[in-house]
């Protein structure tokens, strides 16, 4: 038996499996970066990028004094093209989202790039309970229970920046370096909220991707899987209808005699099909991450895919001969995602039951991105959000209450526009319209320094990758409007040194 | 015997007791705020303003998900005024401070006045773990120790007021009214503070007497006791030299066979002194209160005194006849302060030895404010913070250890210049110049809308206090200044959201 990645690919749909006990919530889409572990195939690319890996002493609870023993946060850093504190040399800050920091390293090219360019030290602090970093000494004991997953909240990761930074910065007498955050998906939303909460500590954030408006109803709750419906029907619309209907069909199979022996053949599954669910939410992670990755090149960010991978999922559906039924049609579109490199005999759809998910448990806490799915304009199951039983979930699950308020609360997003207007300043919201994360951001430019940079064709956090010979234009005008507007923070904030010393 | 207001007296004296065990450290000046109970002289007050007392449930910790019992928090809300949520009719919410609710409560007049102006909601919320508001469900279970003092911290009561007032509003349906804080001394701070991390909250700070920069080595850690020794200086050089001679004497006094005895009967105490240092302390913590208390009119803030009570204190000190020693001029002065109305005939320097201060729990936690008491500038005992003996000294009191960069990591504090010129905007800092708190606070313009009102002879936020006949013209400015800048962010609200609506 051979399948392709098995570590990433599992995880994903691990976080996906965890939910699917009722109907009503099993729908919860992920970020990219839930990998935890730097997938194998991308190993060759660690040595593309030189750091040095730290560990920084971190206090688990910086806004109580509970006493906690310490932990060891893990980042990585690079001062090879940094000019030094006395030339003021900025500090390029990615702040590490909810997966093992070396994979967003390898794939945050980006910032690497930047890097010479600025005289730029690149820094990348892994989030809390991610990757190496573990409270209490191991993912096993941070993990344990819902009193050691207590303090993996985005609150105390940014705090866990800002001390580190602060320190790093004391440490080599670089006070004056100017900060700034980069962050895409997840870390996008850290690296705005950074910029919000600790204007003292960055002086501008690049936030890509970044869905910070995807709270309470603040944006419509269907637009997640309008887009990724969207998506579908802009390449074809018998494919989006074939996937609509493939819902029922996959359903009533599934309730026949041999009925899930029969999926599981269809789809060629290594093991027992358990429900038609299980596929379902397969299938439906597969279409949402297929949108995320909807890139212009030929990629393998997740796993090995040609460019433009939806058209060509589509192009699998809608070619099959005449005749061909709606599950076989499903089956060869998702095989695009699944096995486009073709050495999966057979699919695993979820080989580690006992795996516990860090993002499961924030969405369970203060990340609550309530969605539904609308009849009409969604390829997906109609699907209503239903916070109680989402809240029954999370109790299940973990034992914890969600606070379905809090962000907002704690980060604003109602009115934003004017909120950001007002005080926010120096934050780019980079986004592609065919990423589904993109509706929950910010498109618009909000004022003269919190700008929207968007491109039809882009998905998600395209713009924090390496650049590529394959890179369309636009892409390359959007990293250079971005690069433009970094330079002008840098130098707006050198001028203002420079009054203060000449004062 | 009679000891005058002895609750709230020794409450002050108790904290700094708490402190008295080691020489290098036992200088913890105080704010005003530390009364936990409303002095019974000033019952009648409550009176004068007309309130509803109602109780949040209030989350202990909202910066992660420990499974705690949520807690009642007190608030006091007046609506009489309240043009409504059509209107939009604003909502001055005071950041209440480390003491009973109440208590700021009736010495803010200055609120209670504006509400009619301004057609404005009137809202008190008791800072967590200070008067009726705590954890755990009493004083006693909420003291216990550091775990259950844990959650006693500047950022969790910052949540517990944007919770607080997100609820109201969304309940009153009152989401459009605008927010406006008012604080003084350490809810000053607090309501800079929240108007710097929760500008989607409230639309402007009145800061009054808030210490902001009283941290690390932003100001010199003279400025203190360097303030309060010019308070006296200014009245007379000959009662500043008095008290710089007293410490001395004290000391040696104290020393000597029955040296103890003789103090007690010098200074009319009560009980057995225990050794100079208690007398020190007990007289230092007088001349510090002195200066906060320096009021232009009578006043029964702490107790009752005289209008500019310093200058009675040196009138006193100086005007005995020639050949009075130290001691007894040092007695005469003291009186002023805590025995104005002579009912007193002894005092206690504690008589509270088993209560627990939560201010001391806050200075040994983040509210690492370092002072020094310079050999010539000061009236005071040489002195030189010392952050070791600082932190075993927490440690021996509470089992905790002190953070004393996380203020500035959170809040910022350095170059706070550019940092609140480029973020902030809406804060009035106001402070007067006797007041020895003025020196950690913010005494120059930052920006148009960041700004600072100083008053030469005003003392520890004096323009928060109801107006009165006796007020100087000065005091009666500085509100005005206050009112006029208060009613541009409203009117400058109302005109943004009326271009929202229009558009």
């Amino acid at each position: 038996m051979a399948k392709p990645f098995p570590n990433s690919l599992a995880f994903f749909l691990l976080l996906i499996s965890l939910f699917s006990s009722t109907p009503e919530s099993h729908r919860l889409p992920q970020f990219l970066g839930k990998a935890s572990r730097l997938p194998k195939t991308q190993n060759n690319l660690t040595q593309q990028y030189t750091y040095e890996t730290r560990y920084f002493h971190q206090t688990v609870d910086h806004f109580s004094f509970t006493d906690l023993p310490k932990f060891q946060q893990r980042y990585l850093i690079n001062s090879d093209y940094w000019v030094g504190p006395n030339r003021m040399g900025p500090i390029f800050l990615y702040c590490g989202n909810e997966g093992d920091i070396e994979w967003f390293a390898v794939n945050t090219g980006f910032v690497w790039e930047l890097a010479p360019r600025f005289g730029a030290m690149v820094v990348f602090p892994e989030h809390r309970y991610y990757g190496e970093s573990m409270p209490y000494g191991s993912q096993k004991e941070a993990y344990k229970n819902a009193s050691t997953l207590a303090h993996l909240t985005a609150e105390q990761a940014l705090a866990d920046y800002a001390v580190l930074i602060t320190d790093l910065k004391r440490n080599l007498s670089a006070e004056s370096s100017p900060v700034v955050l980069f962050g895409g998906s997840y870390g996008g939303m850290l690296a705005a909220w950074m910029r919000l909460k600790y204007p003292h500590i960055a002086i501008g954030a690049l936030a890509s991707s970044a869905p910070i408006l995807q709270f309470e109803d603040i944006v419509p709750l269907e637009t997640f899987y309008d887009i990724v419906s969207n998506d579908f029907k802009r390449e074809s619309t018998s494919c989006f209808n074939t996937i609509k209907k493939s819902w029922n069909i996959i359903n009533s199979v599934g309730q026949k005699a041999n009925g899930l022996d029969h999926l599981a053949k269809t789809f060629h599954l290594c093991g027992k099909l358990k429900s038609s669910g299980d596929l379902s939410d397969w299938l439906d992670s597969a279409y949402s991450f297929l949108a995320m990755v909807d890139y212009p090149y030929p990629s393998e960010f997740l796993m090995p895919l040609p460019a433009y991978p939806i058209k060509e999922v589509c192009k699998e559906m809608d070619n099959s001969p005449d005749g061909t039924s709606v599950l076989d049609r499903i089956y060869k579109g998702i095989s695009v995602y699944y096995n486009y490199t073709g050495i999966a005999d057979c699919f695993e759809l979820d080989d580690d039951p006992h795996g516990m998910s860090g993002w499961n448990w924030q969405a369970c806490t203060e990340m609550v991105m309530p969605m539904s799915s609308n009849r009409d304009s969604s390829m997906f199951p109609e699907w209503e959000f239903n916070s109680t039983s989402y809240a029954e979930d999370c109790w299940n699950q973990f034992q914890v209450t969600p606070r379905p308020t809090w962000i907002t609360t704690e980060f604003g997003g109602h009115d934003y526009k004017s909120i950001l207007k007002t005080f926010g300043s120096n934050i780019i919201f980079s986004n592609g319209l065919l990423d589904p994360w993109s509706g929950g951001s910010v498109l618009e430019n909000v004022s003269e320094s919190v700008v929207a940079l968007v491109t039809e064709k882009g998905a998600h956090h395209l713009d924090l990758r390496a650049a590529t010979e394959d890179d369309p234009d636009w892409l390359v005008k959007q990293r250079a409007s971005e690069v433009e507007i970094i330079e002008g923070w840098i130098e707006d904030y050198y001028k203002k040194k420079k009054a203060t010393f000449n004062m």
